[in-house]
């Protein structure tokens, strides 16, 4: 199955376990086709599906190749991940700008993954149009396969919006209650603390209400919140209520 | 040792294996400090060191508590990891707006992750100002402990490296209240409003406290903000200040 969204290719995956927690990753960011070169342990591997936690359909869809150059030979795009500088005249690319890089690219994309231990082979890197380096701590530079894929993965839904949920602040967010709902909290507060004493001596009164006012349209309250603000007040100034 | 970047916060973490790879996903991406709230299987434990791969430094230094609140005392920007939509007003960020606000908040930062099969409490994210959701697959959203970890510490790698920091905006901004006084400033207003009859019917208080201290964490008071509450609470409540 084809999704058009770019392909991982793991290449010579040593544990059965790392794959299915590269299918896993993949799916949590809505990538579905992987590809897998040369696995040490043979094909299926029956200590992938545990570890896929659910993406079992990512595995059964994968397919095996012998190559490399098999493996992506109907890409367009191929992209190799590598921590180690190689001296090479390729463009270097953060995650970030590769999904950018993809995202504008026409034709199918590939992203090759090395070995657990080793990483990528010169010769796959040398297969690859551009390289993508996570910027890693350069003190602690061990990055398991599953964690590379899902940082890669994690950015190239950042470009695709149809596929993940896009937490939507505008939306869920409640809107800000309007001025005049924080005026009569202001106004309300202000009795109640006339009430109780509060502004004492009177002539801090004005700044000392300056500064509350600065404290309540700070917040951003909705609606709701001004509301069961006045509520509170109400509950705690009854005494103070004459008339 | 603090080094002024955010803390990670593993909330009732289950396996030890999983303590050890998200102190690993810290340290790939220049995180260290590691709190531990009430670990399932006690601490320290032996299993977590081995998936640390080397990230032992982040373990030995992990400071345990019973309570997310302990853990959380003297942090001034909370954020709570969280898949599920609970309806709530607070801000909903994904990684990258968290790491953005982050890299110009003042006070230290803690990032409460939830255990592994179900995620943070609702009282725990009580705590937190802010959200972070990553935007995931809606048909698989099985995201790892570790996994929800190194985006997030990936995220906030991003920022120490795009200098963009402003320092003298950051000088003159006032920190947000450390947790601990917000805890306090609660009690005072939830001991105020219990004399005065405010909770009621009394199978409702609960609930109203969870939207009361909602929005008390919502607005990042100042600390002069916070004893500002208390004073005006405190000339409110007075007829209700028995004995």
């Amino acid at each position: 199955m084809s999704t058009g969204k770019p392909i991982i290719v793991l290449v010579k995956p040593q544990l059965g376990q790392n794959i299915g927690k590269a299918a896993r990753a993949m799916l949590n960011f809505g990538l579905t086709e992987m590809r897998i070169v040369d696995p040490r342990d043979g094909w299926p591997n029956p200590s992938a599906g545990p570890t896929a936690a659910g993406a079992d359909q990512v595995l059964e869809e994968a397919q095996v190749f012998k190559t490399t150059a098999e493996a992506v030979a109907d890409c367009s795009h191929i992209y190799a991940t590598t921590v180690r500088k190689r001296g090479m005249t390729k463009d270097v690319l953060t995650p970030s700008q590769a999904a950018e890089d993809m995202a504008s690219a026409s034709g199918k994309c590939a992203i090759l993954f090395g070995p657990e231990r080793s990483g990528l082979e010169v010769v796959d890197v040398e297969l690859a149009r551009k390289i993508i380096t996570v910027p890693i701590n350069p003190e602690f530079g061990s990055l398991n396969l599953a964690q590379a894929v899902i940082l890669v993965a994690y950015e190239l839904s950042k470009m695709d919006h149809s596929g993940t949920v896009q937490p939507t602040i505008e939306k869920k967010k409640r809107e800000p209650a309007p001025q005049i709902e924080l005026d009569r909290f202001f106004e309300h507060l202000e009795r109640a603390l006339e009430g109780s004493g509060y502004f004492y001596p009177p002539d801090r009164a004005a700044a000392t209400k300056v500064t509350l006012r600065n404290m309540v349209t700070k917040p951003a309250w909705t609606n709701e919140e001004v509301q069961t603000w006045r509520g509170i007040i109400s509950a705690l100034e009854k005494p103070y209520m004459k008339k």
